[in-house]
């Protein structure tokens, strides 16, 4: 007899209730908020072939699925809490959901946050999680408080993931350790939630890399209606995979500004807040880096262009380069 | 140029913001807990050929869509408070989107029910809900309260959805009139939301019907460690269709027991309570049917059966009802 829909949750998915009043069993889970917080929602949906090769380890993927979701909490400073899974299977596979849910709950202990409900059915390969973080009343960042003169810093690394996709697709060839390295980048993101909680206060405006800098950061841009610019010799190193491959530049603009994939966090915040960001990079033990600043909205400058990337000598570099679109 | 991932978002989804601390279009959403009050939480995912036929009304499929989320809402007793949507489409087609949100945002608009977030990508369709209600604390009705002794009753009608979907497969014929209320019933549920709401503090325990009745009272007997017994002479007529077609018994055993896609709630109350069952029938204006009694736990009964189905006589119908499993 083959396993029900009920039996696979019961085997793969249910875990002991934690902080939830009603978990994962009934039609709906129960959720007391605490006094003096606010609650704070982001939904993700990845499909195979898309957001993910069909080959990927499931395990792999089961970290993904929730770290992507995450990471939107970490753009607003958030502690995460819970988070509901719907997941549609071509079948039950058992190997397949053993691995993904050990990478799902891996994740999800390391940032107590706990599966309090979803969904399972049979259909083309997809999961979509909705995740519930918690923050102090009033105090989760957004995107739109960016001010003239913020300087714009970026956390860990960008591109590398884009670079492991280029190498699947075979528009370049990586020696394996760089293929490797890109490769942990794309398939295993950290999201940034320690650095996230530990700017809240001191950043203007934050956003997730989620589908390339010039994209997310282009987001904040318009909803804090402001401009800026990026120093490129500031931005490129933040391509790891130059430490062991010399990258050709066009590639590495291609991967640092438009890659997608990164869940970094972008955000702003005043030159007199410099030191309190760092010592936010050290509590969360996570790297910053400043790669430009803040300026007065397009329409004030004399470029007209919202974010300008300047070289070494302080050129604006000419770019084209666009987010990433599901559906351009 | 196509539209985009952003503009149709725009076009299709964004709504002024009304509860929402932070509504769609950042990181994340942010919401302000009532004091006093208790967050519910359910997710359903809905898939092309699976849950809806392909040339189903985009419009009755907005509204279905949502509608799936809300019972669950319903069946807890709590108020529709805010809903996250990511979908996955194959193109845009904008007369589909159209209409969708349609549907969608009139059901959302009657019941008071905030998009707050979600996500788009391409794909094979999928639609996945998270809905989100509110209750006073500690007045969610759940499915682990049944007692022994209690009445078990249905809203509305069973069966009619499940009729339609034999028709659409061809298995029966209906005259016209039959089957276009039997697919209404399908394709536009209307979820309990009033009758759930007035029955906190009268039922015992609630769950809504959408997988059939057998399997969906079975998980409220099982989490109540009850059993249950059912007359089928008071659940047969809760078939509407019957009002004009001489369904078979066989086929109305099928459709009202595991039909499926009902969106009715099942609850139980004690004899005590029939006046306010009654009463929030009336408040909520939705039809209310005793269909039998809660019994003590299968391992002390006769029959060893945890649903029990009585025929005229009191006899005990053997029945083989399985509720519908999607991996089964």
């Amino acid at each position: 007899m083959p396993m029900g829909e009920f039996d696979l949750i019961e085997r793969f998915f249910k875990r002991p209730r934690q902080e939830a009043v009603v978990g994962i069993g009934d039609d709906c889970a129960v959720w007391a908020p605490r006094a003096g917080h606010q609650l704070v929602f982001s939904a993700d949906m990845l499909v195979e072939g898309r957001h993910f090769l069909s080959t990927v380890d499931p395990t792999r993927l089961g970290h993904k699925s929730l770290a992507v979701n995450l990471s939107d909490l970490a753009a607003c400073g958030a502690t995460p809490k819970a988070f509901l899974l719907s997941l549609s299977l071509p079948r039950v596979d058992e190997t397949w959901l053993s691995g993904f849910s050990q990478g799902l709950f891996a994740l999800a202990k390391e940032h107590g946050c706990e599966l309090i409900g979803g969904d399972t059915t049979q259909g083309p390969l997809n999961i979509a999680i909705t995740v519930m973080g918690e923050v102090p009343a009033g105090e989760a960042v957004m995107r739109s408080g960016a001010q003239v003169g913020d300087d714009v810093y970026v956390s860990g690394n960008l591109g590398d993931a884009r670079l492991a996709l280029e190498a699947f697709r075979g528009t370049v060839r990586l020696p394996e350790a760089v293929f490797d390295l890109a490769r942990l980048r794309m398939e295993v993101p950290t999201p940034r939630i320690a650095l996230g909680q530990a700017l809240r206060g001191v950043a203007h405006a934050m956003a997730d890399v989620s589908d390339g800098l010039v994209g997310d950061l282009g987001h904040l841009l318009k909803a804090s209606a402001v401009g800026a610019e990026i120093d490129w010799p500031l931005a490129q190193p933040l391509l790891q995979s130059l430490q062991q491959w010399a990258c050709p530049n066009d590639l590495a603009m291609t991967c640092v500004l438009s890659g997608g994939d990164d869940y970094e966090l972008v955000f702003c915040a005043p030159p007199s807040a410099a030191e309190r960001v760092q010592m936010a990079a050290q509590s969360s033990q996570t790297a910053v880096t400043k790669i430009g600043r803040i300026t007065p909205a397009p329409a004030a400058t004399s470029s007209g262009q919202t974010l300008v990337l300047r070289d070494s000598h302080g050129q604006i570099v000419p770019t084209q380069f666009r987010s990433f679109d599901h559906f351009a």
